[in-house]
């Protein structure tokens, strides 16, 4: 598999996936998960009947768009879901009627400081309607009779997610999970089922320690469904994680922490970063704001983290009709796919070793040490040598690499080489 | 009961009690007591005989004091105990004779720096006698004989001090203890009974998580007899104490740590201080001077601190005439109660939750957060979800507060909210 | 003993040792032990025979040179071991022939920068010939044929290493060990061995807790053959060790930490070293070079550190002929000694001590307290109070020094005093 071609094939999947209409249920959703199936062909698509207790949620209706549009009192059509998708509030209630521009206005919303954006709204949770539009053209908008017509239908139904699992040699796991539930969402969302269909080509082409879960779920309620019935092998299984989410654009690189903020996830998120981003942006777990929220709260508590580009809530883009496909680039996505894949990398190479035998080793003998002892020394030998003089079973790879000043990747090669001649071996 | 009149309440009680003749042992204490038993009814009084051995310590016998006098060369009373029981050196020995200036002079006491001030000065524990004045005044000494006259009288009696308790629902208790020893001091010593009773105040007239346990005791040896006979009782139940003392003025805020420097109490003070008195200073128990010095002892070991206003030995007037009703100010009282209640009523409120399910709970369904999902986000929800992420079973309200960055305060009513909504529980 | 005429007998025991041909195996080393055992007449020696396996490594051969020149096209004997037993390449193999400038200059071994002196290189794990020059003699080497001779021989035989015991009154240890095997080199070996001996005179005439060993060993495959016949009983019994090296000349006070960096020794030796050498520069374990290299590897792991003055590696003179008697003085291999010995005593000193009774002690009644109380107070007392107030069976003296802002050797006395005044105890 070639590393370096996946930006171009993340952006292209964007693309395809960029008009389907998501939401929280329904066939955009299902829609959805049916072409990351074709990218993932063990994907297995999971239903939730409506009505079914998740902890302190319980799942929703499905939510049915038909059509939603608004005619001005000129009888032109002003506001039409079939132009964009985010016209429509999210799990608006139906409505036909004839109403006067004072009454619409209460069921409109823009963004008065981006006004030629259409703003993402949602009303999961309670009954509204409403329409979302750009500023400047709400303004314009003169007194009359306003036709609207929202033709949806709520019915029971289920909540829908994907799930697939790559068997590693151990029974340990790492989780990785995006949100499948935006609309037309390019940075905020599509870009993080892209990057999952590009690891999972990655990770599925070798022999990997641990085993790999890939969940795909609507935003909160999908991953506490998830949670509410996978609790306990979670719980048991799962060394490290990551929600992927706006890893699509160039501007940023950003590492939200796990809630305890010293897993091992951490570690090695903030290892990789140091060296592969050292501009990189860390941010604080209560800026926290997807799927992270569940999977560590107290009574879940994974090590699951985030590395994104720009971080959601940061950038003016962020839940606009901006968020689309000139935002984010297949460079983008390139660096997002490179980042993870070094901190896959070092989840499955940071292991603690310990020397098999007291006082040095001889490395000379093996060809891996000077047999000259004159003033100055090797800069490749020390690296050796202090490596085995920290492989004392307490340290991992990445404790002796910032104890020595060295990026924990280089150490990797070097210690399965000492492996291999029975100077180390592996403490568990 | 009105919490802004304590001021004026407690300056009274301290102007009633200031001409008291206070020592280690005798009347003064008894009267002392007295007064304090009208303001603190259930206040007990106990004897401690002259002799007992506490430790390493012995009680020794009281000191009563009918006169005391020095008349120069001209016939002239110029130190007469009767116009301030500061003139005389604290447990002197009886004397009465002629002496010259050069002899008299051996036996005098003032502050060649502070030359118009008395100094307050002691010998508790070696038999000395001698007069303390204005160095002012000493200077001016002419030669000749003195009448000297110290009227004084040692005898078997025994050591007084005062103890009251208020029960609340648990075992555990608070130790608020101060001394009543000094003679005519107003921040070095009666600032400290009248808080204590201002606290009794209002802690008697609701209901309490914790006991409260008041001590009044001469300093030192006072506080060693107290201990002595409820060492383990201390030990088992004290949960957190303070040492009351310097806390009339309204010149500073200060802040003694217990001798471990992190127990709860050094948590619960340094983070209501640095909300209410931000510019306040924190002291190291090396500077300690009062009763923390027995409470801290490595044989005793109490999470005991002191929160003063302006601290023992660092003021110009301290241990001096100058510590009077002038130096003192209702004002300072009130400032000082308001700090001691918010450290009280953040002792009974820290507790450490656990939420009671896993993933976030719907707190849009309990009216509690906002059911509309648009950019930016209400505060007050940001902090409700953020306490409900660290309510792990390990943060204390305290650590939550300080991670999310506002007062405790303000989420132990929250946090009781949710106790009441089933979503917390407490963990012990 | 007189403590302060030790560097004078340090300086004149390696004037005597600097002539003698050391090496890792043979005579030399024999030789110096025996003048060493004159210094310490219970310096036991030992032999460990070639070919013995020592953890990964194996006893080499034992080497001896009877001579070794070269001769150039002119016949003048240019490069001669008997002037210098540096110019001939440690472990050097035998050669005897003819051969030209170019060939010869493939087995030279010189400095460009510092050229006017010769370099101590050495190959024991590999066969090679060789001889050191300075660079500017090199360079104005002509064309022609060169005679070389190198008279050496290796033969079945073994490594020698000397060890003395001074019992203690416990079972611990305290582990002095120091390298005798390189040539002619006076900071980087001679000054080691000196300082050992002086250690020992001193320790020998006092009652010690500790028990002391000393270890004189070629340097790295003794120390491994040392460790490898002594390890469990090293590994039981050792307390604290220090790896004596570059101890003679007076530039610089330099500390090694220990491979864990927080052991006793590094404590100790820090605050030994900031009250008696405040601008020391201490080093990284990442920059060892010596037998801590064995001692502190994670097989054994020994609390080991090093004190020096001009640390290996960073001083010019460093393994050329400048680290000759001219480089070290009296005066610096006295300044070690002194700071050896603060650093001994307080290993011996620096115990955990616990109060015997609740509260303060009343130490006015044993003389050790003003029996006056007024304004300002001793600083002696202080230090007492204080020394009482932190003896609570888990901080040990050094831990009281550094939190009082006092040298630790100031408390040893002071402790020693209450002890035997029943105030406090030792906790083990």
């Amino acid at each position: 598999m070639n590393k370096t071609s996946q930006g171009n094939m993340m952006f292209k999947l964007v693309q395809e996936l960029f008009p389907v209409c998501r939401s929280l249920t329904g066939d955009g959703v299902r829609r959805t998960l049916g072409v990351l199936k074709r990218e993932i062909p063990s994907l297995a698509i999971n239903e939730v009947p409506s009505g079914t207790e998740c902890f302190d949620w319980t799942v929703p209706d499905e939510w049915e768009v038909r059509d939603a549009w608004v005619i001005d009192p000129d009888g032109e059509k002003i506001v039409d879901f079939n132009k964009s998708n985010l016209h429509l509030l999210g799990y608006s209630i139906p409505f036909d009627g004839e109403i006067t521009l004072e009454e619409l206005d209460t069921h409109l919303y823009s963004l008065p400081e981006q006004p030629d954006l259409i703003p993402y709204v949602t009303s999961y949770y309670a009954p509204r309607w409403g329409f979302c539009l750009p500023h400047s053209q709400r303004e314009k908008l003169r007194p009359g009779l306003y036709r609207v017509k929202i033709d949806v239908e709520f019915s029971k139904g289920s909540l829908t997610y994907g799930e697939a699992f790559l068997p590693g040699e151990g029974e340990k796991e790492i989780l990785l999970s995006t949100y499948i539930c935006h609309p037309s969402m390019a940075n905020d969302n599509l870009s993080g089922p892209a990057l999952m269909a590009a690891l999972w080509r990655w990770l599925s082409a070798e022999k990997r320690r641990f085993s790999y879960r890939f969940v795909f779920v609507p935003e909160t309620i999908g991953a506490i469904a998830y949670i509410s019935q996978n609790l306990e092998e979670l719980r048991k299984k799962t060394y490290a994680g990551y929600v992927l989410t706006c890893v699509g654009d160039n501007n940023a690189v950003s590492f939200l922490p796990s809630r305890r903020g010293d897993t091992v996830v951490d570690k090695v998120s903030r290892h990789v970063l140091r060296h592969r981003a050292p501009g990189f942006k860390e941010y604080s777990f209560l800026d926290r704001g997807s799927d992270e929220r569940q999977y560590c709260s107290p009574g879940v508590d994974l090590p699951v983290a985030s590395i994104m580009r720009s971080k959601y809530g940061t950038y003016p883009e962020y839940h606009t009709s901006a968020d689309n496909l000139d935002f984010i680039s297949p460079e983008g996505l390139q660096g997002s796919f490179e980042i993870y894949c070094k901190c896959l990398d070092l989840l499955e190479g940071n292991r603690v070793y310990r020397t098999t035998f007291p006082c040095e080793p001889q490395l000379g003998k093996r060809g891996l040490y000077p047999t000259l002892s004159q003033k100055g020394s090797s800069d490749e030998a020390r690296i050796y040598m202090n490596l085995l003089a920290y492989a004392d079973g307490e340290n991992d790879l990445i404790d002796i690499a910032e104890r020595i000043g060295v990026p924990a990747e280089e150490l990797v090669p070097i210690a399965e080489k000492f492996l291999s001649h029975g100077l180390l071996e592996i403490c568990e």
